[in-house]
């Protein structure tokens, strides 16, 4: 398998977690994001979207969109399961994946902080719309989970929405992010940090990491 | 059961939709978003992230996120499935539904508009965002799926990816995006709209319908 990214995609961060939850190593392509790589004909041909991760498979498919590839990913190598439970626990994480993959990562991603500058922001301005949707959303985020006393937001193990939190807290920093108001988030990520998978799979960690 | 939405928000029109195929009916309750009631505090204690849809299921369980409502209904309601086929099906599925519902949904929902009128932006501005974030994510996914020629997006039957399609179109629509770019996507969309599911799904097919 050959998984495209970028050390800094939060969204491609999720996915090198997944794959190193479940033992597996694969082949890493990045593309520089910030030199637009991801517009390259050779990328919009594997994914029309011009988004990391894409994922190619042993057959010869291109997957799409991180929660689509890890969704994949854990029915195809179920062990250790990143969605378990009943339907309703299912549902749960997934939410909490959603509300960070929908309702705050599109918010302050490249294309959206390009079109900001493209408005009339300056840099204070955009790292303020950043910073005001990770803080929002992260709020959120903490009130979903903060009757829970797991080690991990669902359980005793990470799940789908760890995968997704440990980035999006990593970004939340990177725009100046207050992150001592969400003391259950922080908790977990730090279980989560003192995995090997999660370690392995941080941005400094990647080949590509530029500082 | 108890949804509780919106005639506008797309993301409810998308579990209204699930809920009309599984041919469940449920109570609904609507929540006036240009009035804030999302913010009302008997709300957020339902859902902290003061989003439509919310999800009362009959055991007392509150699920958030249309994709996880959506998924949880298809697991415990399975007839018609919303994402058949193998792994690799499922996770196209998927991934269509999210490049809609994390790529251009959240970038053009209100909280958004309001916060680029808060920098600013006039009404012409405001809507020239919302039309952008429609004309490029829905461009990528009329390339997504140019190859295949069937009648929904995924075959002969509507997926979680038609139940994400037709509520965007209708909101690029009202962005005055020229919508005659996606001929694939039109396509797919006259033949969700023969569906009385759909029909009755359709916002102004609500009773609290504004024009």
């Amino acid at each position: 398998m050959r998984l495209h990214g970028y050390f800094r995609s939060s969204a491609a961060f999720r996915v090198r977690i997944a794959l190193n939850l479940k033992g597996l190593s694969v082949e890493h392509v990045f593309h520089h994001l910030r030199h637009n790589a991801q517009n390259a004909p050779d990328f919009l041909a594997l994914n029309p979207q011009g988004l990391v991760p894409a994922l190619e498979t042993d057959d010869g498919a291109v997957l799409t969109q991180s929660l689509a590839i890890i969704e994949w990913l854990d029915e195809t190598f179920p062990d250790p399961p990143l969605r378990p439970g009943d339907a309703a626990q299912r549902a749960r994480i997934l939410a909490f994946a959603l509300a960070i993959a929908c309702d705050i990562h599109p918010v302050q991603n490249l294309k959206v902080l390009n079109r900001l500058r493209k408005l009339g922001q300056d840099d204070t301005g955009v790292q303020a719309w950043a910073a005001w949707a990770n803080r929002e959303g992260l709020a959120a985020c903490e009130t979903l989970v903060r009757a829970e006393n797991s080690s991990f937001l669902f359980g005793d193990a990470p799940t789908l929405a760890d995968l997704c939190l440990v980035p999006q807290l990593s970004n939340a920093r990177r725009f100046k992010v207050d992150v001592s108001a969400f003391p259950r988030l922080l908790a977990v990520e730090a279980n989560c940090l003192a995995l090997p998978a999660f370690q392995q799979a941080l941005p400094q960690n990647q080949p590509d990491f530029e500082p």
